[in-house]
């Protein structure tokens, strides 16, 4: 929520840097295609949520250099070429962008966007849609452990305050209710988004009256239909459960209902279970029990195998920062680069074996069993060339390679689809409701055995033959190179 | 960076349910104070550096909520009152906020912030000050751990990619700058704040070419005397560096000079070792070395103890982030009510000791030693009351309080001062570069103890008599009601 609406220059220097040395070169208006995907899956889990499209098209279609930007690049110690900041003013995105749905449930090292443009578009937005997506998938992997564990309970983002800063808040909202969240407390994300949002009160409106009970019934005055009620700014069980039904019971009187009460501290499964009884004895039986108290997945799935009758949840900082690894460290890297007219297949070597890159220019299918409806794996094969449902397909285990399996019967979806098309967005994409509900259809194409929290099962990930020789081939000629130049 | 301008509704439901609630009761015009602070430091860290107040105050004063803000509250399920509406669409900030200054040294439970004000207009602001000033002090705490580590030593922040979103890029960028940081890659965070920018260029430029040397030979074409080359593409010592060397000869014949290197990946130290000397034995020696990969203030200190011969160090994920902990956890809440004029304390019970809140309208003194220079400690007490430098102190430590000591010859330096009155600021704030050189003039007001990075002594933050009298009272007071209301 900047004043200042230039997007282009939310990118690292090296990007303006490099589109420099390329202009100076004359090779700024060269082909190529780059994939931005991720190498290791956050949190143990055995799948990501792909997140961020829809903030990634918007960025690109509206990405301009202002005046504002130019002169400040005139004023770099580089002395930019002034005919170089002429073509900046005229920048518009003119690339193609081939990307998975949001929702879709996506792997290591599957190109999750891929692109394709001259060498000055990829390189200007590089930074930003890493930082988009790679925030965003982050965020609905997270939510969508939570959502494993908590079955049918709902699930509120209660972790505006601490998100890091505005965006993380309003965006974290957005990706956390497409893996299956149910609510936000951020009145933006629901006011841009349309996603549902709620709230209670906090201590400072019970601190604020003389007493708790006072307190209640102001509350209960304002909302008698809707009010939850938050007990334990003095003592849950002896102070703040008993005046919530107090109060609950001179609404029932009225005619109302108290909505719910909000336990925020202490033992959530042995208070739940406490509050719940007495509602209950009190004869409130349709009040309902929010919690809240630095949730995460972990403490959810202990309280509910300790039985705590909690109807909702209010997570907050866990999930909004994915405290337990706060970066998806997503990559976007160089796979091909046109050579008259033909693509070229790259490679980057690393003394580090996984973060060799793939070469070329790919597309990813998902292998659905026909006979059971569930995903076999996903193979990773060169674009625009299809894949032949009609013949068997064998899928190797992506570490252990002498574990293969034939698929005989299946239909081959592929994930990454045009959204962008010589700067053009191609369609309307999904509503945030369409994309929800697309995610659950998703899920329920995988096993149980990928989903679960602990341990999942490693999902195959394979790359077709011909992709897997062309990276063993660009291997062998660097190393010859070099071995050549070292003279051996 | 939203296309919608509104900031109003960046905050949590229940702080409109709350202003609503308190309109229909009558009470939304009350004064309060409400103090903005952490309950504990973190990274293991001995202070924290207080950072984001110019973000706070561009935010309070530019609150407004819009027509679309309106409409979208008129929608909701609440049905709030079209007069609380209209309310909503004068709602201006007229409170008074009293803070610390950007790049103080900050300690557990002590007010950052103290804000008076109607509380309506305190609770509206609540989540966003908390998500601004939290985030902010989290990555200025961070960078200020890496300062301390890399000594001389150039540090660049080059996180933009891996941050969560790009508020968090852009103003991470500015925290890590304020707390000591020599520059950024994010342009933007260059262009609003004047931050130094730096950048070199990626692996993708490298594998552009037809080989390492052309491309390096291209780029250092482009810029002569400030070319930076990444030097792992595919093998750093056998390739990257005796490239890199050939073209510094050749930079050198045209009478320009190869700026640096950079090594982003496999072990730093032994690479950085080797490359230093491959460079001096060509007589390259004026080529630095510029290190990144993952860098935190651990392996920092470990590269240098294992004698890296890096001048410079990018820092990316784990600083942009603050991976250990993605959070500060900062808190907001009621301390004082004005009742009848008078400034009535409030209090927050918890089962938790440590979340039982401080009572009252407070502020904060440093507490220097004027023979040493040093400062001995801070001492909360009431706010507009002043301090008697003339008499003897007695600080208590903050946990073990038979621990204490006497301080007789200091000064005693108030941390909190007004920075908005009546809704309208005071004063212009600092400067960034002003603020940055305020910071490290702070930190020489503390002995190394308190500074170094794994277990520092624990610096003293007291409470005034008075104040700790008045919140015992008012514990004793809440426990007595609870047990009257339970018979016993």
């Amino acid at each position: 929520m900047q004043t200042n609406q230039g997007w282009a220059l939310h990118t690292d220097k090296y990007q303006i840097t490099m589109m420099y040395a390329h202009w100076k070169n004359g090779s700024h208006l060269k082909r190529k295609a780059f994939d931005l995907y991720f190498r290791k899956l956050p949190f143990g889990n055995g799948f990501a949520v792909f997140a961020g499209l829809e903030r990634a098209i918007q960025y690109l279609e509206n990405l301009r250099f202002t005046e504002e930007d130019i002169r400040y690049l005139a004023d770099q110690p580089e002395h930019y070429d002034p005919s170089f900041l002429d073509l900046l003013r005229e920048f518009r995105f003119t690339g193609d962008v081939y990307s998975m749905q949001e929702g879709t449930l996506a792997f290591p090292n599957e190109p999750l966007l891929r692109l394709e443009g001259t060498v000055m578009e990829l390189q200007l937005v590089e930074t930003a849609l890493l930082n988009f997506i790679g925030y965003q998938t982050l965020i609905a992997t997270k939510a969508a452990r939570m959502r494993t564990v908590a079955e049918n309970d709902l699930l509120l983002e209660f972790g505006s305050r601490r998100a890091q800063e505005t965006d993380a808040a309003l965006w974290g909202a957005r990706a956390a209710y497409l893996a299956g969240f149910d609510g936000t407390s951020n009145l933006k994300a629901g006011e841009q988004f349309g996603i549902p949002t709620s709230g209670t009160h906090s201590h400072a409106w019970v601190q604020d009256f003389e007493s708790e009970l006072d307190a209640f019934r102001a509350f209960a005055k304002a909302f008698p239909d809707n009010a939850i009620l938050l007990v334990d700014t003095y003592d849950t069980l002896k102070s703040g459960v008993p005046h919530a039904i107090q109060v609950g019971l001179e609404l029932k009187k009225q005619g109302h209902n108290l909505a719910g009460i909000r336990l925020d501290s202490g033992d959530l499964a042995f208070l739940s279970k406490k509050a719940r009884k007495m509602l209950d004895e009190a004869g409130l039986t349709d009040t309902k029990i929010v919690a809240s108290s630095d949730l995460d997945e972990d403490t959810l799935l202990n309280l509910k195998s300790q039985g705590a009758r909690v109807d909702s949840w209010g997570v907050g900082t866990r999930l909004i920062t994915a405290y337990d690894q706060p970066s998806l460290g997503a990559v976007y890297k160089l796979v091909a680069r046109d050579v008259d007219g033909q693509w070229q297949p790259t490679i980057k070597i690393s003394s580090n074996p996984e973060k060799v890159t793939t070469p070329g220019v790919k597309t990813v299918h998902r292998i659905i069993d026909r006979d059971t409806g569930k995903a076999r794996g996903d193979l990773i094969t060169p674009a625009h060339k299809g894949l032949d449902e009609k013949r068997p397909l064998t899928l190797f285990h992506p570490v252990h390679t002498y574990r293969k399996k034939k698929v005989h019967h299946f239909r081959a979806v592929e994930l990454l689809t045009p959204v962008i098309q010589k700067g053009q967005r191609q369609k309307d994409l999904p509503t945030l409701e369409e994309a929800r509900r697309y995610h659950q259809q998703q899920r329920s194409l995988f096993w149980e055995e990928y989903l679960r929290l602990l341990n999942p099962e490693e999902y195959p990930v394979d790359l077709s033959k011909d992709l897997w020789e062309t990276k063993q081939e660009l291997i062998q000629n660097i190393y010859r190179q070099i071995r050549e130049e070292n003279g051996k």
